[in-house]
This record gives C-alpha cells, structure tokens and sequence, in this order.
C-alpha cells in the first residue's frame, strides 16, 4: 500500500449516468494499483455525474497510470487532476496574522503613530522591554541552507524552504510559537553565524534546519556562542531527544534498565551524532556508534575531533566492524543511516525482546514488514506506521518551555527532560510495542515537554525570568 | 485636547453607590485637563460600583495628575491603572498563522514528511515555483536599523521594532501581505546590503523603514541592484506618493493645474528628497526644495552628488534663501521638516487658495489651529486631524499591486500611479479642504492602489507576471 498523503490525487471525473459505470472505474483503480481515498459529488444531471475521486498513489508515473486507466472506460471524461500535497503547499503553509484591531483611528493612534513612539521609547530605554511589548517574546527563526534536506540531500536553500515552512507551521500548531521561515543564501559556517546574528534580534530563538554535517555540528557551536538566545537544531537534539523517549519505552517494555542496556547506533549525520551524545549522557549501559567505516572506537584511526570525541565516551570494549555485526546481543537499535541495512536475520541476532528503530528516510534500515516477528519494538520515520519517531515529537515543546523562561541557550539538560517527558506522555497502562511515542496529534504532548524543559532550564541557571512569562 | 489615543489610561476605580458621587469623579477628570474617553461597568454591589475609566491625557505626568485627582475623591479606590498603548502591543502586534489543517495523519503526510519532499524536489528542479508553493509569493521583509524611528532619532535597531511591526500589520490588514519585521544590527550600508540580500530568497520584496538619510539613498540603491525583487522605503516613496496625492487634490480644489504650479518642499530627508523627485517627475510647474541651509539652488557651494541633480531638476529661477522667503507666492507647501516652522503671516504670503501640509511629527511646521483661516487645505501627518498625509495610504496599495505581478521593481510610474490612484479614490463630489486624500480606513484605497500598481508595472516591462497572481 503507498503511503497515504504522500502522494495522492483528486482527479475530477464526469461519469455517464448509466448503471454499473462508476463500479467499473472503481475497480480500474484498484486494478491499476491506486486506493481510493474518497468520493465526492461535485454535480449531477440526468446524462451524467462528476465527481471529485482522491487516489492514494506510489508516484508520478503511478499517478498518470491510474488516470489513464480511468479514461479508457468508455463514456468517462477526465476534467481535471490535482496533485493534494501541491495544492495544500499553495501559497505555502503558513502566514502573518495581525495581533491587534485595526478598525478606528483610535486603534491607528494606539498600535501605530502617535501611540508607538511611546513604546519604541521604553525599549530604547529598557531593552529588556522588548521581550513584553514585540514579538521577539514568542518568536523563532526557522534557518536553513539546504544542504541537507528531508533525504533528498543538498537541494538548496529555496528548495529546503517547503520544509522550514512546515517546521514553522508545527510549532505555530502545536505550541503556538511565531516561527518564520529563512533560508540563507550562504554555506560557509562563518558567513552563516554573521549573517544570522545580525538578524537574530527580533527572535526568542534560532531553529536550525536541514543542514548538512559536519558543517551542522560548528554552526550550532559558532552561533550558539555568538547570540544571547537559544540556537538549537531539530536534526540534531530534537531527533536525539525523540529517540531516547522511544528507547526509554521500548526497554520499560522489555522489563530492562538504561542503565544496563547496549544501544548500536548507526549513522553518524546530524541525529546520529546528537543521539549518540544524549544516550551517554543519559547513562546507557553501553552505547556503540558506527557509520560508514563501521565502529567507532579509540583505536580507530583518522577520526576527527568529534569522533575521537565519541570514541572516549562510548564503546567502552572497544567492539570494531559493521553494524550488522554490533548489533549482535544489543538491546536497543538505532539506524539514521541508510535503506535496508538490516536483514530479519540480524535483529534475530540482537538480545531477547529487541527495540529497533529504523530512521531513515522514506526507506528505513528495515521495514516495518520485515521486523515483524523479530523485533519486540519497531519504529521509524515514517508517519503510515506506527512509533513515528520524529524531531517533531520534541522541538514543540521544547521551544515552548525554552520561550517561556526566556532561555539563553537549550542544554543537555533540557533536551534529556524533554525525552524523559515524551516517554511519560504515554502512560504505563498504553504502553504497547506500536505507543512507545505518543502521536505528534497528542495536545498533551508539548505542554507536558514545555514543562519539563522550563523546570530543567530553571534548575540549570539558563532561564531569564523565574515563572513563565506564557 | 490631547490626540486621542496617543496616551490614554484605563483607570480601574471602586466608586462608593452614593449619589453624585460618580459624577465629582468626572467633573474632577475635566478639571485636571483630561478626557474621559468610555466608561465601562466591571461590578457592582449594594456599597459600591466598580468602574473602568478611559481617560485620554498628554502625557505620562498628565496621566499621574489625573490619577491623583480621581484618588482625592473621598470614598474612591484605583485598583488599577493601565496604559492602553502598551497593552495593545503586549506581545506584539503580528504573529504567525498557519495556512493549512494540521489535524490528521493524511494531513501531516502532505504538508510535511514525506509529501514536502516532492514540493522541495518541484522547486529544486524549476526555482520559479517558490513563488507558487510558498510564502515567497506574499511575503515582505521590513527591514530597518533604528536610524530614524518616527521622528524620535537614532533609537537603535531593537527600538524600531514596535513601528516595523506596526507597518507589518498595516500590510496585513489593508493588503493581505505577510509582512515580517526585521531590524537589523548592523548600519554600514554595505553590510547591510549583505545581510539583506542573504535573506531575501524568502520575500517577495524588501520594504525599508525607519533608516537616517543620506545612509538610506545609499542602501536603497545598493541593496536594489543587489537583489531580484524590489526595494522600497515607505518614509522615501511612500511618503512621495501619498504627498503627490494631497497636491493633486488640493489644486484641483483651487482650480489649479500641478503643471502651472509652484511647490515648496522644506526638509531633505528621506521623504522630502523622495517627494522632490516625485513631484519633478510628475511635471509639477516648479519645484523648490529647501533644507536647513536654505534653498537648493544650482550656485549653492558644498552641495553632495544628491543635492546637485535636484538642483539641475528644480528652481528653474535659482531663487535662494529660506523656507519662510520661499514660500511667498508658492502655491503649495510640503513641510517635511521640523515644527513651528512658519506662522500663519508666512502662508498669508503664499499664492491665492494656498495649500499647506505640514507633516513634521509629531509636531507639525504650523499646526492645524494656526492654518485655521489662511490655508485653504490643510494637512498633517497626525491621525487626530482631517487629511493625514501618511505613507500608510500609498504602500500596502504599491506593494499589493507589486506582488501581484511579482515585480523586479518598484519604479517611478508604479509610485506616481499609485499617487494618481490614492487621489482618484476621493470622488469629485466628496472632495472638500478636509478630505484631499481618502481615509486610510478606505477599504477601497488599496486595491485601487494595487490595480494602478500593476498597470504600471505591465507597462514598464518590470512584470514577472502578465496576470495578476492574487
């Protein structure tokens, strides 16, 4: 079955009023592969019908396949398709709002001159007063150069813009923070922290997006040193802390303990290396990290800094090879690498009751299909099956407890109560192997992370005010 | 009596239920110079009623007068006093919205992972789609650097905030754009040409505000040659267009035509150079620009590159000398200057039916009251007087229409059109002294703006678009 909404039409058919018709296209669909979605009545006369038939679809060519096949029933006309995912991109997806009526000159007085200048003169004398009275208090700069963009690799900064949009609808939707999208037209991770932090007066945060490691690592270093506001990547610590939340879970179910238990991680791009960071920090049994060249361990030669990094806190028995190998007798699995890097046979590999989460994307280390039966716990990247793990489980709420204290900065700290806060949003009685993570739909969710990302800010030393300003 | 709304209090009061005693509370209002704008019922119980008073007042030691004065009163109790213009803009007065349902799974599928992968995919392989599939097509950056906020000076960047907000939500309102507000903390015009043009791939346009002359003539034209999309300063064109609109209106209230007449213009800044150039451009009889140093004339010494081609394109006769000499026999006076410039002996010296807008703020060059009986039309550019000449008339119609056709540029026949067209939305018959430009609650005035906009645009070869996009 394709995804469903991920690629899909509504294609506009006239049917002639006759008996059995509409039963024959119904069944061209199916036999052309297509599900259908749904069926709307747009009008009707005595000679025809039209109506408006949603496909769920594979992809173009699957799209045309299907519409062919509609038309080649005798009497039947095409009048129009629609690709749903353009049509809903129309215009992008988010917008500005105006906060304030605007309807009399009274109003006019107060929200522009005269009125204004007497706010423009507090904040010149109390800048502190721009947080109160601007929209800095609630906002976040969504920056991306397209370097890495949703698997589709380096796009570039217009092409990644789709996706800061919808990062910016999320966060409106689900924690309503004032998130503007901004691709720059830059690469160097100097240029990147220049032209940012010249802008970045106006925002409560930078949100750091789909860009390309290593550049990733230096930029959230470079510019986090650079602003007064909290720089975070949801590549980076909101994966990282969407993954231990489903860790937390998978191993609660299995009856086994952080503490004790072996996670393989595979990959080492900007989630990998952020979830490698959080799970030692977070006190994993053992934590093994490999990418391409297999482990990652002391004595692996021509490492950077960051690797060498990794090595001295991870894998403390020095285990070399692949991942197909590491894996053997772990608990937990945690692939951000590449499709179908895992056979059945290996997770029959790993130790009794085995958590996989299989990240990639759109097509994880294992599909869903075959960890069935070998895996205790599955998950992955995609929203069609269950245990979505996705960054957008965390940053929401993380933003919002991060706004409301008016942080300078997102810390580890923060990151690991905002896991341990998704983890307990699911609660002990509906934890079954396909809820490890709540659904992103979960209103509870944010708040519940918000909370906990204020307190940790609190007991860290890195929240401006001392009770939320929302 | 005090502009209204400029400064104005909510006073919470518990007034004692006994006769007459709520009426010495007004009475005391008046009596301390202010002026009750509503009175609202909160409570109320058998001993006592509990009231809020909008009281209008000059300023924030007014206020605290008024106060007082409410407080002698025996039995009175203030609970609360509040500033309506800092509650209006708590938080701001814009925000993010979200464009699209974000309520199921099909629905997450499609505006994000992995639906969003085809749209960033379309926009990667034929870039002119972002202007289809997001906010590109509608979106504005309002840039300043706090040069010059609303005739308060050099207040910084953070400062500015309060009014570049303000002006998004005006292009909210009044034209359904998505304006953003971004100060900048950077004045050098170069590198602000730089942050600006590594920004821009997400706007439709660059609207600047608040920025000092020269530094703005120099920003305007380096960042325009810079970026693909037009650059606009509403205080330099904006102001143009919505001054040429008043003349146009007010000489044909006297019989006059703008081809036989002479317009003084006191004060070179960024409106005042602007509104030169508009009003030589637009085949004005004569212009005379003046500044502090009195006329711009070819033979005046020390004159920069700007001043000398305004000298070539005004003062045909090369008359000298101040304002107040000038203006003797013109039949227009534009003051972009500062206040209490002339007296009312000054504009008796003008031209029969003379036209005066005096728009320095927040005090103007004559004020309305002094105008009284000399002026034939008069205008200001404060919101408590008939005929605000503000840029807010001209720029959500200019960049309305701009985007529509997604535009390069915004040239000198978009803005004189768009002054055309301010001027034609007054009918002949609702022409009066006190109506020369239309309200700027006109809901009428934008889209004629915008229709007269794009004409321009199709006829000046500065179209992306030949239809309009909206």
């Amino acid at each position: 079955m394709p995804a469903a909404g991920s690629y899909s039409l509504t294609i506009r058919a006239e049917i002639p009023a006759k008996v059995g018709v509409f039963g024959r296209l119904m069944a061209a669909v199916s036999e052309a592969g297509g599900e259908v979605g749904g069926v709307d009545l747009v009008r009707s006369t005595s000679d025809a019908v039209t109506r408006d038939i949603t496909v769920f679809a594979k992809d173009d060519a699957h799209g045309d396949a299907i519409r062919a096949a509609i038309e080649a029933i005798d009497g039947v006309r095409v009048l129009s398709v629609n690709d749903r995912v353009f049509l809903r991109h129309l215009g992008g997806t988010v917008g500005m709002r105006s906060r304030v009526a605007l309807e009399t000159r009274d109003d006019l007085s107060m929200a522009y001159t005269p009125g204004v200048a007497r706010v423009c003169m507090e904040i010149h004398h109390h800048p502190e007063a721009v947080w109160d009275y601007t929209i800095k208090g609630n906002s976040v700069m969504v920056v991306t150069d397209g370097s890495s963009v949703v698997g589709q690799g380096d796009l570039g900064p217009l092409a990644a813009l789709p996706v800061a949009e919808a990062k910016c609808m999320f966060l409106r939707e689900f924690a309503a923070i004032d998130g503007f999208p901004l691709p720059v037209t830059v690469r160097d991770p100097g240029q990147i922290t220049t032209v940012v932090s010249r802008i970045s007066s106006v925002f409560a945060g930078v949100h750091l997006s789909d860009i390309a490691a290593p550049r990733c690592f230096e930029i959230l270093e470079r510019l986090g040193a650079a602003v007064d506001i909290p720089v975070f990547q949801d590549d980076q610590e909101g994966t990282a802390a969407a993954v231990l939340a489903g860790v937390i879970n998978g191993l609660r179910l299995a009856g086994k303990r952080l503490e004790e238990s072996t996670v393989v991680v595979a990959g080492l791009g900007p989630g990998g290396m952020a979830t490698v960071r959080l799970l030692a920090a977070a006190g994993t049994g053992q934590v093994i990290a490999c990418d391409s060249r297999g482990a990652v361990h002391r004595g692996r030669r021509g490492m950077d800094e960051r690797l060498a990094r990794i090595a001295e806190q991870t894998n403390p028995e020095g285990r070399t090879g692949g991942a197909r190998e590491l894996i053997a007798g772990a608990d937990v699995f945690v692939g951000l690498s590449v499709p179908d890097l895992l056979s059945p046979e290996d997770v029959r590999r790993m130790a009794k009751d085995p958590v996989v989460f299989a990240l990639a994307l759109p097509n994880p280390e294992i599909s869903a299909a075959a960890a069935s039966g070998v895996a205790a716990v599955y998950g992955s990247g995609r929203p069609d099956a269950p245990n979505q793990i996705n960054s957008g489980l965390a940053y929401p709420g993380i933003w919002r407890g991060a706004i409301d204290v008016r942080a300078t900065r997102i810390n580890d700290a923060m990151v690991m109560a905002a896991a341990r806060a998704i983890a307990s949003v699911v609660p002990p009685e509906a934890l079954t192997p396909e809820s490890v993570v709540p659904s992103i739909f979960d209103r509870a969710l944010a708040p519940a992370v918000a909370k906990a990302v204020r307190e940790a800010a609190w007991a860290t030393g890195v929240a401006r005010v001392t009770s939320a300003v929302a």
